[in-house]
């Protein structure tokens, strides 16, 4: 069973008179009511981050990715609460300063604030973030119009090359390292986005797990299709680079996950708006596909050439 | 270092600028202009809970501990979030089965409602509950006023001969057994206390680490001291059999955690509104000690001996 089959099977029933839930579908809360949106992450070592090494730029990583949660329902994140636990090691002097250090320069970076917590013990280390924000409405899933156009944040591929370098399957040059460890850690969320999206997105959802894996998540009940441009998808000019010199294919890097980019449907009528307010605001958008009426199509295109979708299946927490 | 030197030490500066955040002081998060009442706790295999064995008590043991940061203050919870780590021995179709019919009886039992949560991978078992409320206002910590009466709600003890009968330290008989083991996975939530709690108490916590360890939290940056009257803490009846019988020691019981009842502190003028309360909820509510203005007073009463309170420390986080 992967989570979704648990939540599903499991879960979902538990929250039936209760609507706040979005019948555990969403990654947030969302009380219509108070206006409060809330998201819920566990991050464990050795599962999320591959171990405790450079603890200042993990706890970075996961409130990034907490908050990452809220941005991409067109809700900006407001307090963030931290519960760690880990044992004498973990939480020695040294990282408990480098951990403050690397909180108080997320918050000043988002304008988000430390609200609570928790701190307990445990032989292995893990973090769960609660991110809170306000606002009347958010960006569902499974809210794709047919013949949407499909979006993307920023670029994809960065972090999986990070990742691939910490575990030593991949060594380039110190300065690319660098580059893609660096992207692997800080991820560049589109923060600014939480104000624009609902103005245009039909339904979004951040990539955490991997773009196919999101995008089949973003319209996991919804019988509706889509088509996905491999050659569209944006990748920074480093993992061009690598990915040219190396004769790598590109397929095996953009659907990986942990990218915390977003991606969303929108019609085609705000494609002009759409375009002009990546130059304004400075976040790079591109269109990689578009929804259709055929449940049975979702293909991935590349160069004309129809791939199984099962080729690019992300990250999901199989028990 | 313990977890609250180190809130104190690395975290509480982080928040100068937050008043919701209560200087990290309470177990809770407020935030007053959305009347939003927060708590997140994590409970980790081998910490707060001994094993993996009867998973259907264990996660109601972690919601009602969840849901006691909330009543303690004065506040009815609402909403609750779960994010359970583990394996696919912790998560098979048994155990989750378990847990969602556990997770259905809590919250009909407290009419709260699940509203997400996450599902991680991760080799030891570990559980993050969110709590959520509303309220205008809360009691908070360091409220205490001079001469105030101590109160404790309903029995003290009883999980911690459960604790240890589980660890097999003790064995009594099989209907004790059974009696102490059920208060240590299903603690008696004073639960309708949030409804009257605001009326009287200045000053308030729940007992999670132990009556005397919680109630140097309470008054912990208040310069106030108190007298605690060991013969005046409220034992069931069975634990008093086990004491009697045993020729134990009452001390070594009253004060180990994980009884989930409510401290508070009132000032003398509420007695006799709070002894009609307790007969008319039918909850145990029993005078234990007053407060003092002498803050190095701070002293444990037993038939008139002074022993000194650090024999009775409860459990805390150490790293």
């Amino acid at each position: 069973m992967d989570e979704f089959e648990i939540i599903k099977s499991y879960f979902q029933k538990l929250t039936k008179n209760n609507p706040s839930a979005l019948k555990l579908n969403d990654d947030v809360f969302f009380e219509k009511k108070n206006k409060i949106v809330l998201s819920v992450d566990t991050y464990n070592e050795g599962i999320h981050y591959l171990n405790f090494k450079k603890p200042e730029l993990i706890i970075k990583k996961i409130i990034r990715s907490s908050i990452s949660d809220l941005i991409c329902k067109g809700v900006k994140p407001k307090y963030f609460l931290i519960s760690g636990s880990g044992n004498k090691k973990h939480f020695n002097r040294k990282n408990l300063n480098l951990f403050s250090k690397s909180i108080n320069a997320e918050q000043k970076k988002f304008n988000i604030m430390l609200s609570g917590g928790d701190t307990t013990k445990s032989k292995i280390s893990s973090f769960t973030v609660v991110s809170l924000g306000f606002s009347k409405s958010i960006i569902k899933r499974n809210n794709v119009k047919i013949n949407d156009d499909i979006y993307v944040t920023g670029n994809l591929g960065d972090s999986y090359i990070g990742l691939n370098i910490l575990k030593k399957k991949i060594n380039i040059n110190k300065k690319l390292n660098n580059y893609f460890v660096k992207k692997y850690f800080l991820p560049d969320l589109p923060f600014i986005m939480h104000k624009y999206l609902n103005k245009f997105a039909n339904s979004s959802i951040d990539i955490s797990d991997g773009l196919i894996a999101d995008l089949n998540k973003l319209v996991n009940i919804q019988k509706v299709g889509y088509n996905l441009y491999l050659d569209k998808i944006p990748i920074s000019k480093n993992l061009n680079t690598y990915i040219t010199k190396n004769y790598m294919n590109i397929k095996n890097y953009i659907s990986k996950g942990d990218d915390y980019q977003i991606l969303f449907t929108s019609s085609k009528k705000n494609r002009n708006y759409i375009k002009k307010l990546s130059k304004r605001i400075n976040i790079k958008i591109t269109i990689i596909g578009n929804t259709t009426g055929q449940f049975k199509e979702r293909n991935i295109v590349n160069y004309k050439k129809y791939l199984k979708s099962l080729n690019y299946k992300g990250y999901s927490h199989k028990f």
